[in-house]
């Protein structure tokens, strides 16, 4: 074994990078045995250097991390700042002074991962990232290096764990959405300002990188359909619960029929009890990858914290640190197909729409009508109380529904048909005169 | 893109080889865009080269193995003939003729890894057998490269198709283990002469494997504590049900409380239906990965079968033809923790024992005494109808349970205990008067 050690920059000492410098500190000599050379950490570049760090060595810390990773005796940079600056310029830093890097960042390289690769490959470094999704779980080097002999057809997946939270609380209490963010919030699963999680953002930097890999194309957050979990009522967990369902936020990232497009999306969905996405519990993630030959595999773990994400930049650590010694680097972006990334209106999915409606003959003839004309075809149809929370009783088509004002509620869901025609199905609808407005929109995916 | 192919040799083209052979040659342009190279099939060696094989270039089959790999010319072989030899003198003379081996061999792996490693590092050739365990689910690679950083306490899991399908069928049926195989066979899970599969060897081969990854140590099949399924009774199949259990056949590998030694081991056992492993139907593999930082991991996927074998052994192609490219290897064996591998009787496990006992006063005084007395606390004991399939009643403890012909029947669940003394009770337990005899015993995991 080389005695002389591979230096290491942390940047950022945060939940995440506290855990690193904990890690790398108290297994030395695990890491050493496993990398072949002993790993120091050199330094450690953080904005407010007197907070107490419990385990951290001080006499490391610096603020300055544009010095640090230009020393140019790091051999390994971790980056666990996130955001897009000034991580962006720290790791292209990094790069033009010889150091492969280690990331947590997903925001950085959903929104520019292409270009960090190119750098990388300029400088002939390594950039490895297997944190930035679904924490300690193991998906980017499954997907980049164990099903490289193989066609992935489709990811789909919880990649964010306060939403599903979130929504597991809604699920199993019946609170609404606010109630159950805030005991989100108070248990430290969302933080102060939730909007990257619930608004989707956090899982659509995920679907963007996990559709670039599975895919061998290039997919930025912007290529992603976004929608959060802020609009998903008590009611519509509980219609999902009527089907046999439940709600989760999903980031799908598919295939084509024809194979050539693929699509990525984040959208909140019902899938049925029995699907196993359907018990991923609390802050839980896990992801299904189809592949053509390997068939549907699941990977599931802790999806964020600070102990699982450092597992992953760990691992990433050790890996780098191996090819530093071997001179070589790993596999690196993998974008030879340049598959189209086609809009949402493109995915062909189902709708679970709950309509209130007039409560007067004729009307589902009319709203059947809009669906046919759209060539959305109708799988089921029921009529109940628009507010089942009240009266708690849900009446099937043909029965009664009717309620005293003259008006009824009309659920809908639909077989699979393009995007597009669902949304344009749905506006047709609300400009019917027996559809006094359009209770809630949902895709229902994992059949 | 380099022009000039790497040469691939295959041994062995049944279910596995022929649909690797056949994946390389549909989708050639996809293996060369991701290696950076193309691959070329140079040779397939069978023993039937007369058998017609759909899709597989005939004029590549040859009889004389040897004669393929000593050619000079090849880069990577393809092992997917199984058994120890002659696959074993066909891998060394691979290495010997500088080429790197891709293989699905669990047996030998299990029996031989070492000597297998280190021919491989003196040739500077690579040895990756992702196919060897648990078919197209990456569970090698995450373990050896995604876990490098962390410590890994803890590997439970489903890892043989054919008895899960059988433990699975007489959990839904009710069938006996016969009955089960029988129709096991008929639908191709099982092979002809079942015995590798139901007396634990295939389960006890990937336990070793996975085992000597996790712990960084040497583990040979030698090492493993195994049992099979041939005793499971459709009895002890609803006794389990009773206690809200399953039963599936399990491989274990675990780490001591004090981590200076592990043990693996292989044998059926009751996990409670609320465990995840419980919901793994027909032939389907999981397997639970706990480490320090991680936390606990799960990896799903469909365990065996020629696709999905073929994806695995696809993946770690590209990988080792990748190395070929750049002239290294990827990450060998690590044995540096020489953790001692300890006997069963030092697993610490509960156990659920089922005795036939007199039917009079002081018979579970006396029963209790023998638990006592080897240290064993007891969970919960339910006294009940000896045959609960006839009568279809069972008593709780304190109730009757009593039959004619004096009879009846204890059932006993321990707290967790190191196996020895589980035993020796069992063993004590034979010799009371009063035990007509012990009906089953079976540990319970998972909890």
């Amino acid at each position: 074994m080389r005695t002389r050690p591979l230096k290491v920059a942390l940047l950022g000492c945060g939940v995440v990078g506290s855990e690193v410098a904990r890690i790398m500190t108290t297994h030395a000599d695990d890491l050493a045995a496993r990398i072949g050379a002993p790993v120091e950490l050199a330094g450690i570049a953080v904005r407010r250097p007197n907070r107490v760090r419990a385990g951290v060595p001080a006499e490391l810390l610096t603020t300055d991390a544009t010095a640090l990773v230009k020393r140019g005796d790091i051999d390994v940079v971790v980056e666990v700042i996130g955001g897009v600056e000034p991580a962006r310029s720290l790791i292209t830093t990094s790069f033009e002074h010889g150091a492969s890097v280690v990331s947590a960042n997903k925001a950085l390289l959903a929104a520019d991962g292409a270009a960090l690769h190119a750098a990388a490959v300029e400088h002939g470094v390594d950039l490895y990232y297997e944190a930035a999704v679904a924490g300690a779980i193991p998906l980017i080097r499954p997907l980049r290096e164990s099903l490289a002999g193989d066609k992935v057809n489709r990811v789909l997946g919880i990649v964010n764990g306060t939403t599903n939270f979130i929504l597991d609380k809604m699920d199993t209490t019946g609170a609404g959405y606010s109630e159950a963010l805030d005991e989100a919030t108070a248990l430290g699963y969302a933080e102060a300002d939730p909007t990257a999680d619930v608004e989707g953002f956090d899982a659509a930097a995920k679907a963007a990188i996990l559709a670039g890999i599975a895919f061998h194309t290039r997919v930025t957050i912007d290529d992603v359909h976004r929608e959060g979990i802020t609009e998903v009522t008590a009611a519509d967990i509980a219609s999902a619960r009527r089907m046999g369902c439940t709600v989760k936020l999903l980031a799908i990232c598919e295939r084509s029929a024809d194979g050539r497009s693929v699509t990525a999306r984040v959208h909140p969905a019902m899938i049925p009890l029995t699907h196993p996405l359907a018990s991923v519990r609390e802050a839980y993630n896990a992801v299904f990858v189809e592949a053509a030959a390997a068939g549907q595999l699941m990977f599931y773990g802790p999806g964020a914290g600070g102990s699982p994400t450092a597992s992953a930049v760990l691992g990433d650590l050790v890996a780098t640190c191996r090819n530093k010694l071997a001179s070589t680097t790993g596999p690196g972006e993998s974008a030879y197909a340049q598959l189209t990334v086609s809009p949402m209106d493109d995915v062909v999915t189902r709708y679970h729409i709950s309509l209130d409606v007039a409560d007067k003959p004729g009307v589902l003839a009319q709203v059947a009508t809009v669906f046919a004309e759209h060539q959305v075809s109708i799988d089921t149809v029921r009529q109940q109380g628009r507010n089942p929370a009240a009266d708690g009783v849900a009446v099937e088509q043909g029965g009664g529904g009717r309620r005293e004002g003259g008006e009824a509620s009309l659920v809908v869901v639909t077989h699979r048909a393009p995007d597009a025609a669902l949304g344009a199905t749905v506006e047709a609808l609300r400009k019917l005169d027996t559809v006094r407005g359009v209770a809630s929109i949902m895709r229902v995916e994992g059949e």
